[in-house]
Order: structure tokens, then sequence, then C-alpha cells
């Protein structure tokens, strides 16, 4: 062997650091750390029985499409599973609007593939998704951070100088992760028709959607946009309704944008199993999620108020928080010249762990005094221990 | 709504068109068809029972973590069972240095993000692996042939001007898609010297390695490569030899290639689905390979002879093919004035399929004169038949 190097990455994966959460959650296995960092649904609300029934039926009736190649487009029932659960009286989404992903993810990577060239600008809430962040930055774009407050992205934003020229705005308007925010109908109006009228598309992240156990449901940016005359992109998710060990997804989009998707999954993954693919269209063509879902509200609802009634309790008068009507985060605000990264340091001495805000800010200045804490997995003994903690340590640092 | 166009597509997905095989396969799904064109694995060597057992047990016994996100790098007892599976007397695989993959072809992409920039060098057997190259073609590589005869690749051609400072070779070494050829020992010697002596990496994709049979089984690039100081990334596959709708596989390389492909893997799809993985892991645990593969070989190497027979009978001598030991495919050369794609045109309209050898060609003068059959799926009366009117078709075109 002679002196040349062994091999050579590209410069996006050169460019790759491992991500500060990866870092965190490698502490957070430990069983003595109580996590509020990790992303986790809930297993108590897994439908294990029913799914292991789905799989049993599927392979025992049709084993042999369930375990052979399929569709990169994906089953054709669960297609049409998705595309009649979104259609309405006034919007109708049709079979070929909708593609199966392997979870949220893959769409996220897939999105990127399709529309990002190195530079290319891409509007995105401050703070976002740190998993779309990572997905779309193998692609090199420009990142603009459009501005929110309380009530989520503030849909001005978009027809600034600073927004012309995107190739999409990424945004998830029930919920958030990281904030639990969640956009008013006024607001979802206003911004897909500011997006209409910039030509920009909107990519509508929407895992927890269904688990709103609070406040009143308000309408899709996919249904609002189709009125409005603007393209968007939307991505739903059986990970947070049924199960993420499952990974399955789907994107719904205009025709012409599924087409060349269903292009870019063939050359990334050919198609998402088949056999999960009709184990979930075997457990949710009942009904059973109408069954299913109040049980998961309920246990979210019940987590999520067992933490704010401990940080009522524990933290101090000058932090903030949200109070989401649905999901699995919240938001910490800590005054102005407090820096969360700090906070987790001393915290993780505590055995307790979170995400400090900073990786959530994709462009701009990060407020370093916010963090995000996940209630879902955490049992109401250790969530209220946890925040007792963390109230301590916010009082020490001040 | 202004005269914006709706939305802007990145170059590589304007660049990105809709394969021939796709096209062809679309016709090939009409029953009346005898198709020599898929790439499917036959049905009847699928488990059924076998996997079903496997996928109960599971959400029986371990629901929880089945259903649950997992590690990015794969479920780790079957990252432990391939290392185990992979490693001999001479050579050990430790598990750090395997990752699951959605099957093979995720794996293609991933390698794509991980070694090509735009313009990149890439070599690749001519012909090659369709799907492999619309993986990579994503990131724009400049592709470079290397030549290959009856024995397949010749290996001094990664020692020529035109090879120097690529990014990897892609090489197949058993049974190759599309021509069926394998390499000798001495061949696999020779080129992992060479690659190692030139710093170029070696992606080894051996999805049918185990579907040998006939001949004498050779040893892998990963292992001659590690004796010889050449990198090998090696991708197996369970589409093969359990089930592709499974999409399951694996890659194999040294750890710090492994790093950087799980922070890859992360941002394209967190990870495989836990409860495929798990149910593969229980699937296999007990040996059970060794009992199922004798019976897909000898199914395999029957369907292979049907087809052989079928073309001694009934194609002109001045026709040549390949004899393949394993896999699914062998490769047919008609003398040289002929155009493959012509015949195909003929034979979708006495309903018989194939794939012509041109999209098979990633650089330079593709032999129009080639097309691939697939022998693994079709029943022997229509193998005998599909042939007969292929055989008929040329005799016409001479």
């Amino acid at each position: 062997m002679d002196s040349h190097t062994p091999y050579t990455f590209s410069n996006r994966a050169n460019q790759l650091t491992s991500s500060a959460i990866r870092e965190i959650l490698k502490v957070t296995t430990r069983p003595e750390i109580i996590s509020f960092a990790g992303g986790l649904p809930s297993a108590d609300g897994f439908p294990i029985t029913e799914l292991r029934q789905a799989f049993d039926t599927v392979l025992a009736t049709d084993g042999r499409a369930a375990l052979q190649y399929g569709p990169t487009e994906g089953y054709t029932p669960l297609r049409e599973w998705v595309a009649q659960d979104l259609s309405t009286e006034n919007v109708n989404i049709d079979v070929n609007e909708v593609l199966i992903v392997s979870g949220s993810q893959q769409a996220l990577d897939m999105l990127g593939k399709l529309f990002i060239d190195v530079g290319s600008k891409v509007l995105v809430e401050s703070p976002t998704y740190l998993g779309a962040l990572q997905s779309f930055s193998v692609f090199e774009p420009e990142y603009v951070a459009m501005d929110t407050d309380d009530g989520g992205l503030i849909p001005a934003e978009v027809s600034t100088a600073k927004a012309a020229g995107a190739r999409f705005l990424y945004a998830l308007p029930n919920f958030q992760n990281p904030t639990g925010r969640t956009m008013s109908e006024a607001r979802r109006q206003e911004l897909v028709e500011r997006c209409a009228a910039a030509g920009i598309p909107i990519i509508e992240d929407d895992p927890y959607g269904e688990l709103r156990y609070k406040g009143t449901p308000q309408p899709s940016l996919l249904h609002l946009g189709r009125k409005a005359g603007a393209t968007v992109v939307r991505l739903g998710s059986f990970s947070k309704v049924l199960a993420p060990g499952l990974r399955l997804g789907y994107i719904v989009a205009p025709a012409a944008i599924i087409d060349k998707l269903v292009q870019i999954k063939q050359a990334t993954d050919l198609h998402s199993p088949s056999v999960t693919q009709m184990a979930v269209y075997e457990a949710v063509k009942g009904g059973f999620l109408q069954q299913h879902l109040p049980t998961v509200r309920d246990l979210y609802k019940q987590q999520c108020q067992y933490m704010l009634d401990a940080m009522a309790q524990h933290f101090p008068d000058n932090v903030k928080w949200t109070r989401p009507e649905g999901g699995m985060f919240l938001w910490v605000t800590l005054p102005e010249h407090m820096d969360s990264q700090e906070l987790l340091h001393k915290a993780i001495e505590r055995n307790v762990a979170f995400v400090p805000g900073e990786p959530f800010y994709a462009a701009g200045e990060p407020k370093r005094n916010t963090f995000r804490l996940s209630f879902v997995t955490v049992s109401e003994d250790r969530i209220r221990e946890g925040i007792a903690i963390l109230g301590q340590l916010i009082r020490e640092q001040m």
C-alpha cells in the first residue's frame, strides 16, 4: 500500500458533525437519568395487540404479497386510506397525490433532494425541528429564519425581501417541535395567501396533529392552501398515532410533485416495506384510530398536566413556558442572561436531562436562554422530582 | 396569485427521468405478458410460515421495543448476527463495523451521499446494476466504465489513468446483475491489491452470493481486502435469502466509515423499522438460513436450467449467453448489428418482455446488441414459450 489516503468523503459528509442531541441522548439511556430530552412517544400508547393481530392476518392471508417487492408509490389501499382520511366535503385528495414513505424523516430527506441545490434559500421557523435541519443540511441550503411569537410563525415574514426566491417554507403548525405552539386559523389563512402570492411552496409537517387534547382543531395548511392557490406538501406519520418502530408516514402533494418524489424514492430505497404497509392498513382500515386515539390523547394530556403543575410549583416567576394544546413538548424561556447549556451540565450531574434551545435555531442568533422539555415518557413522580431539581438549579444560577 | 412559477426543483431532480426499466415493468404487470424483465425473487422461496411466526413472537414477547424508535445503527442482536456470520477464522468482523439499512438500495443512496460530490469519479463495471446508477446519479458523479469480459471485471482497469483519483469502485463479484458473471479468486485477489495500491475503496455489492447453485464459492472482496490493505464496503441483503418486502440489508465497513454512515442514516430515515429487524433476527438466529437456503438454491437452479435448455433449443447459433453459477439473471449477446431495443418492441407485441442492455451501461458506448433475462419467477412452460418466441423474433431480425 502506498501513501494515498484510503478514502475521500464528499464535502457534505465532511460537514456532518455528530449532533449535540445525539450526544445528550446517549447519556439519557442510563436508567437513573430523568430524561425530558427524548422525542420518544410513550410505549403505553402503542396498540400492541392490534398490531400483532394485523401482522398475523396479513402474513396468514397475503404472505406472498407482504414479503414481495411492491410499488414505489406505496401499498395502494393504504394510499387510498390516507387520501380518504384527508379529504373533506370541500377538498378532495386523490390517491395520486399520496406517497407512502419510511417515516416523516425520510420525507424530509426526499424533499431536500427534490428542492435544494447548494445555497438554495430555505425558510424555517425560528426555532424549528432539529431533525428537519439535519435532513435538509445534507443538501447545503442557506437557511432563512422566520420570526415567531407566542402564536407561532409570523406570516408577514414570508413576504419580506429576505424570503424572496426561497425554494420552500418548512412549518409545523400544530404543537410545534420544539415549542409546542399552534398557529391560529387566521394566521394559517394569511400564511397560505402570502405564500401563494410569493410563489413559495409550503412543507406542512404535522406528526402531532391528531394528538390534540385541548382547544379547537385548526384547518390544515393543505386544505387552506388548496383554496388559496398555494402549493402545499403535507407530511403525515403513523409514528405518533400507532407506533414509530413501524417507520411509516406519507407525503400529500400535487401529483406533479408526487411523480418526481416517486423517482427520488425509487433511487432512495425502492419502496417502504410491503409487510409494514399492509399491517398498518389492516390495523387502521376499520376505523381503529377513532377508538385508539382518545386513549393516547388522554395519556398525553395527563402527562402534560403533571409537568405544568410541577413547573408552576417549582419554577421561579421570571421563567416562562408554553402551554401546548397537544403533542409532546413544551418550551421554557429563562431570563435573558441565562444559558440553558450551562443549566444542562449541572442538571446532568443531578441526573436530569433536557435539550437546550440552541440547536433548534437554523440561522440568526439562537436564544440560548431556551430549552425543550418532553413530558410523555416520564412517570408522574419522576416528572415532579426532575422539575423540582431543574427549578432549584435555575434559582441557583440566577 | 401572481405570475411566479409555483415551485422550483433542484438541478438533480430536474435531471431525473423516468427510467426505461420502470416503463417496461409497467407493461409487464399485465398477466398475459411472459416477463423475463423483472428483478423479483420467486415468492415460492419465501419462508412465509417462519416469518409469520417470527413477527408474532417478537410482538408477543417484546412488543414495546418492536414498536418504539430504535438505535440508528440497527438492532444490536441483528448486527451481532451479521458480524458473526461474516467472520471467519482469519477475519474478524466487529459489531461496530455493521450498520443495518432498509435494503441494499438504501445503502447505495447513503454511499452516494458519503462519497460523491458533483463530478467525482466513480468506477463501475460495464455493464453494471441499473439501480446503483440511479442512486449514485442523484449526486451527479462522473462515471468511468471499467471493461469486463466473460470472467467479469478486468482488474488492471483500476490501475489505468482513467481510474486515478476515483472516489470508489462499485462491483458485484457474484452472479452480477445484469450479466450473471462471477469473478474468479485470482481476479479478486488482483483487484483488491490494485485497489489498495491505488487508494480506491471498493463497494462490494453481494445480494446474490448465498444463491450459488453450482461451482465453488469464491472468497469475498471484504475478506481478501482486509488482508491486502484495501478499503472494502460490503453490502448484504435479506431480500434474496428471506424476502424483499422486508426491505432489510446491511453495510459492513471500517468503523470510521460506519460512524459517518450512521450520521447519514439518521438524517435519511432515523433508523430501519424496529419490528422488521427484530423479526428477521428472530427468524435467522437459530440457523434457519442453513435449512432454508438449499430450497431456494434448488428452485433457482432448476429455473435457470429451464431457461438454458430452452435457449439451446430455440436461439440461433450466433447468439451467445452466460451460464450463471447462481443468482437470478443471464445475459444475452446478439450479433453485433442487432439492437435489443428493437427486439423488445416486437417481443412486447408477442407478450414477451426483457430488459435491453443499454441502460446498464453508465458511460462509454453501450452494447445495444445485449439484453438481460431473469429466469426465477416464470413457470417452466412459459419460459419455454417465451424463449421460443424470442428465438423466432431474433431469426426474423437477422
